[in-house]
């Protein structure tokens, strides 16, 4: 076993502190890594405050990983010492049922394994995610990642940026559509640079007026002020697409409204509370409703490939690993824009 | 102006009762159509009691209709005395928006003109719909029926039929998926013809144990009972499409969690309430939920011309127009296999 510093939270009620645990040694198909950046996503949060349930404590969150390879097992095949790797929020899954055959490991019919608070499927140790030093990993899911960008915003690609990009290729949303994106934040701002790569016209859906300067620089060809009844009523029938990315309680019917025949609102965020959707105003213009989650290993590359050749990051605010429980208090009161990320060398 | 005999309603708490009124004279485009059969559909009953708010007194129903050409218009091209024809649930639209232009009149964004129950678009007269010995409607919303069907069972197409085909075909059901239907009605019993009849294997979603024979008869592969809680958890994850053709109040979130990944349920019925959504219900498989509205002209047709070749038709009960209260009480309790149709040579 190999000693690992990290910070973890001890239960629900704490904040997060330096602990030390220990890894397992790289078996033959393992590789080791060196973490350099770490994200922080909304969903570490929810499961260190235990607000989902079920979270197994201690809890050492992250799954937004950058690094370099620091050791590879006997039968590694895809990486070699000192390669540029992410590891997201998927560390193993069946590989055997109809979904992880097809690569979408992500629906894993027995369930996949989490990079944190969840076990492993043979030993049933606990997992522990980015928030350390080191992490080890088998090489079928882990990420290539490119040389070429700024690494820091690379991170919050591996949640972030595979939960919006996945659906809108899913959906097929390109050239030709009109696509609202609600809610300007991790999510949010990942899909505005996407939609708009993929040749969308975007407008961004936000209740926040200060936010309109930073749609347009994401690339948002229009902003629409939600809190404004003229602008709603501007915007019925208009969108193909919706990508739907608040977890704070909403009314969805107002967004429903906003589409035009057959077109879907994506959920990629979820409110506690179930969201009340009246049959009619479905059938009415045949309008649908999905939801996404995150994105298969196959896809998460192919993402991370597209950026790397679109030039595409997140925009983030680095920060020490000490301050992650003020980060957290800033991201309940949404002041990110639009990413923390965890500087590992202040560990 | 051309006397017209029919049943009406003259206010939501009265019974329907014999009335006359008058039809126009067929214009240039017009087909003049004597009634044979009206299938009798729920929304009748809707509309009749003002459930849905804004009923125009006296209101005579009826959008099942098929009848015998007894006059055209100077322009008509179409029919010809002698014709057999039918008239669904519309017969006008705006003919100018991107719906329309696409044969998506059902949706038409000016919204289109109702076969009862509604306004025409340039003289604001009421329409008056099937239960009525003669019908006069332009010739672009009359349809072709086969000689070949047993004529009342073809009635129920114009409304029940196509509301169940046009989402089969828009979702592109057919051979290779697991095809849920939710409700053994007017609806529910002609998804399962169609289903089949696409090839997919099909299993009836019923709460009423009576009702197996009938499905396994209408073809349905599979009967399982809504109300035995091993039955659902059995058939989780299991069904790429669910039809859901129920109107009372029902919990969608458990027939959601039958979809496999990818999987869709379409909503033709709708509840009064909202439904209740969990996004988790969504997110965690991709799944999706829709709904859909009858259909336009030109799928209608293709509907029937399918019928026609395929020997389709709705399982009836004609009954006397005298009867037709008495047919409501029935309707409400569930107690007619599957649709009731007024012969009007009755009238």
């Amino acid at each position: 076993m190999t000693p690992t510093k990290g910070y973890a939270a001890q239960d629900p009620k704490s904040d997060l502190a330096p602990w030390s645990f220990e890894r397992r040694e790289p078996g033959p198909h393992d590789v080791q890594i060196e973490i350099i950046y770490c994200g922080v996503c909304h969903s570490d949060i929810h499961q260190v405050r235990d607000e989902w349930g079920g979270t197994i404590f201690p809890i050492v969150p992250g799954h937004e990983i950058v690094g370099r390879v620091s050791r590879v097992g006997d039968h590694v095949k895809k990486y070699k010492n000192g390669d540029l790797v992410g590891v997201g929020c998927l560390v193993d899954s069946c590989r055997e049922c109809r979904n992880c055959k097809e690569g979408l490991e992500q629906y894993c019919e027995v369930g996949f394994v989490g990079t944190y608070n969840s076990r492993e499927r043979k030993t049933g140790a606990v997992t522990y995610g980015g928030y350390s030093n080191m992490i080890v990993t088998h090489e079928d899911f882990v990420l290539k990642v490119s040389e070429d960008l700024p690494l820091e915003g690379v991170a919050p690609l591996l949640c972030a940026g595979i939960t919006t990009y996945s659906p809108l290729r899913h959906w097929k949303v390109g050239k030709g559509h009109k696509v609202g994106v609600l809610g300007l934040g991790g999510l949010g701002h990942m899909a505005v640079k996407f939609a708009v790569a993929f040749g969308a016209e975007v407008t961004m859906l936000s209740h926040s007026p200060s936010k309109e300067a930073d749609a347009k620089r994401l690339g948002a060809h229009r902003f629409a002020l939600t809190s404004n009844a003229d602008t709603l009523n501007e915007l019925a029938n208009y969108f193909d697409f919706i990508i739907d990315t608040v977890s704070a309680p909403h009314n969805y019917n107002t967004y429903l409204s906003m589409l035009h025949t057959n077109g879907t609102m994506i959920c990629v965020g979820a409110p506690p509370a179930p969201a009340e959707i009246p049959a009619f105003n479905l059938i009415g213009q045949r309008r649908s409703i999905g939801g996404s989650l995150i994105g298969g290993i196959k896809e998460t590359q192919e993402m991370l490939d597209y950026c790397a050749a679109n030039n595409i990051t997140s925009d983030v605010e680095v920060i020490a690993i000490k301050d992650i429980n003020t980060a957290y208090e800033r991201m309940m009161k949404g002041d990110v824009r639009y990413r923390f990320v965890i500087d590992m060398a202040t560990l």
